[in-house]
């Protein structure tokens, strides 16, 4: 073991624990830190015994440990413990130094962070770190922005510890300036959000209206797992379909149905009304999460509601291909509806994203890690400037192979009042994609009515605004002028 | 004429000139100013002219016109112009004046100001104004909050400006401290979003689905503004679809689909994700917006996907009674998501919120002015502290009443690929209220699976956590660790 090690970590919770046991079994000696102390001695002890870790009781004592240019990743919650810690770790850096913060963070923080560090003579990376703890473990994906100077130190570190795709590739690469790779985190977030809840959904469906059984449904997962729908998410639900408590009884039947958040699924439906984008497949999964969350509401409402009664009595086969061509054209959507934030994104903030890369981080050792990233990765890979996946020629053949199924399914969801909010938005979405003529100059209609707002028409150039006095009664006054 | 103005007003766009024609209309004299002077001539020569108003020509001047304690309000653009005024105003101003802000500011804002202009000395009031050109000339909605010592300077004139209903009751009441008013508006429109996006849904249906002509969409809507639906907007749409243009042709078939906004309907959203609030129509409607203004993109998928085709041989009359149903169930669900959202910001921001009182300000003079609202202020006024709206009796009896229509309105549109994406959003809102038990019980265990998030069980007390070694592979650290 060296005298000095690669790299430093504060906060040894889960993912930090995980982590470092990951690096130090790719070669590299860490020094580590947590602020309740005693968890450095309980995992040196435990875990990370007879292994290469410097175990350190304080900040100073940390960075003196570590070979120059020194690394001090923090793995905390987000936050001001972050900006606490930057303080704090800042006094003892020389110049030429790297703090890399490797949690949850909002791009928006990590933004103003780096320029606090830089400002500092200091330089600061903001990395999305993705895989849970197993994925900690064994290879998360790894999103790392912030300052370009700093990519060629950590970059052997960070690409060992990552997921290996096809054979060898590293899901990681630089993302790009300053929030790049918290944002492209978010993103992959409120990703996850949408598809865990196309799945609840399917699971829901499954249970109440096609009346199956637990086993019944944890082979359809598993055979779903071998097809379009390949991924992780898809291979865990299986897993916890099979999984029974103590009493032989299926696990997930005992757990409450109040989901919890910790607000990345939320900012990414918050950028995306700041972008003007139409996100609607995440947004209904986030606002899923908090209908599930009033339990009191619903426990009392659904005293004084009669439930819908489900009639189906159609073909199960049948209408479970439907299911899974459902969930396939949602997925889509909602991978078209982040692609469509990131672009929006990476203009607003001028990151200049490579958006067959960020398929790839996202390909293998994240939550979200699927076969089809690697279709999407082909998609850009094709055509670096496709302005929306649906335009791409797979997608779009895709897409439209599942939307009688998907069709079906909402139609037969609604009937049966089986709630699928996700599957029938993003359903929504993609019609109205498709649709060259919105019903939105009534909208427009309306608004030049009774707020004198203007419209464009459709047999006039862009540009040319015009007020209609519907009633006879206004003024001539416009509202542009309310701007003056 | 009094030699001192009993009101000054800054801004001389639509909204302003309308306002202050209808104060001086109920015996106040009102000195006027505008940044662009020669507006103010204009207006003094034209509108204004043989009528009690005082044109000035510096915020100076302004200020010295006024009878104290001075009321100085503006009506300008949202944003740094309204600091910028505030600013310039206050160095002329004498304790007890008031500034009040008349735009549609952010609450937040209106939050700081009030607490900037107090530590000044003196006394502000943001207050929401509804109604468009016409409301504004003839008695809009006003949602004043902030100072509260100011209210009894202004309640004269800012209840004998705004509309009346029932005979004489004012729809002007006092909201709250600092920033509620505006708060108050930003709700009103949101719901304006969402009550607009309903109906351009339901004219879409009826022209794509149920190939109704102009003439036949017109007296749709006039009947039902007859009926439950009763409102403005209603109202309106009515007349749109029977304006001609120039040439003969309906008028809105000029107009182009790409719908503009101004922010509070996507301020609403992003306030809902804040404090987990599931907003989903509003969301939807908002994000209807973005997809219409993405016109190029529409227009090159309208050239690649062929489109749905439409195949609809049912009862008409009978599909027109549910689409009536469908939009009644609709904006019921959206009433109640957004005074779900005022309670919770009530708590929030301890405002204590009268919500019957906000339903009689939004009853007449607004946007969203309606019959309905009666209805809703007679829920609060017989139980103030109700939980939530769908819990009421009378819009328990509605909702389900509706509920059949509505379904069937929102599988037909599914299965034609008409988009009605607030509608069925709507719907499988309601679905998930009145389900004891969501699948969110799966979403817990996948958190637990990959992120060691732990859960809650049915079967133990709420605040216990379990966590679940799904794989046998992770080790016992759970992520509530990764906190501390």
């Amino acid at each position: 073991m060296k005298d000095l090690a690669d790299i430093g970590l504060i906060g040894l919770a889960v993912m930090g624990e995980n982590l470092v046991l990951n690096m130090e079994s790719k070669g590299f000696t860490v020094a580590v830190f947590n602020r309740s102390t005693e968890k450095v001695d309980k995992f040196i002890e435990g875990r990370g015994a007879g292994k290469k870790f410097i175990g350190t009781h304080s900040i100073e004592e940390l960075v003196g440990a570590l070979e120059t240019p020194r690394k001090v990743m923090m793995l905390v919650k987000a936050g001001d413990p972050v900006d606490h810690f930057i303080d704090q770790i800042i006094p003892h850096l020389e110049p030429g130094d790297i703090i890399i913060d490797g949690g949850n963070s909002y791009y928006e923080d990590t933004i103003r962070r780096t320029k606090y560090v830089e400002s500092k003579g200091f330089k600061f990376i903001g990395t999305g770190v993705s895989g849970g703890e197993i994925g900690a473990l064994r290879g998360p994906s790894m999103m790392p922005g912030g300052s370009k100077e700093a990519w060629p130190e950590v970059k052997e570190i960070f690409q060992a510890i990552s997921a290996k795709v096809d054979g060898g590739v590293p899901c990681c690469d630089w993302v790009g300036a300053d929030g790049a790779g918290h944002y492209v985190k978010m993103i992959h977030n409120g990703i996850e959000y949408g598809d865990m809840q196309i799945i609840n959904e399917a699971y829901q469906f499954m249970k109440d209206v096609l009346k199956m059984s637990y086993d019944e449904m944890h082979a359809t997962f598993k055979k779903w797992n071998e097809e379009e729908l390949d991924s992780y998410l898809i291979e865990i639900t299986a897993d916890i379909m099979a999984y029974k408590d103590t009493d032989g009884e299926p696990m997930v039947e005992k757990i409450l149905d109040t989901a919890g958040q910790k607000g990345t699924g939320k900012w990414t439906g918050i950028d995306a009304m700041h972008l003007g984008v139409p996100l609607t497949l995440i947004a209904e999964s986030v606002f899923s999460r908090f209908l599930s969350a009033q339990k009191d509401l619903r426990v009392e409402a659904s005293k004084v509601f009669k439930p819908t009664e489900v009639k189906f009595d159609g073909d199960k086969a049948k209408m479970l291909d439907d299911l899974k061509m459902a969930l396939y054209g949602a997925k889509i959507i909602s991978y078209a509806q982040g692609y469509n934030l990131l672009m929006e994104a990476s203009k607003a903030y001028n990151w200049e994203l490579n958006y067959g890369d960020i398929a790839l981080m996202w390909r293998g050792g994240c939550i979200i890690r699927s076969a089809f990233l690697g279709d999407i990765k082909k998609a850009f890979d094709k055509s670096p400037g496709l302005p929306h996946l649906l335009l791409d020629s797979f997608f779009k053949e895709k897409v439209e192979a599942a939307q009688q199924g998907w069709r079906n399914v909402c139609a037969t969801a609604v009937m049966n009042g089986i709630p699928v909010p996700t599957i029938s938005s993003a359903l929504c979405y993609f019609d109205g994609f498709k649709t060259e003529r919105l019903p939105a100059n009534l909208l427009q209609a309306q608004r030049d009515y009774f707020g004198a707002h203007t419209y464009e028409r459709i047999d006039k150039p862009r540009g040319e605004f015009f007020h209609t006095n519907w009633t006879g009664e206004g003024a001539d006054t416009v509202s542009t002028a309310y701007n003056s």
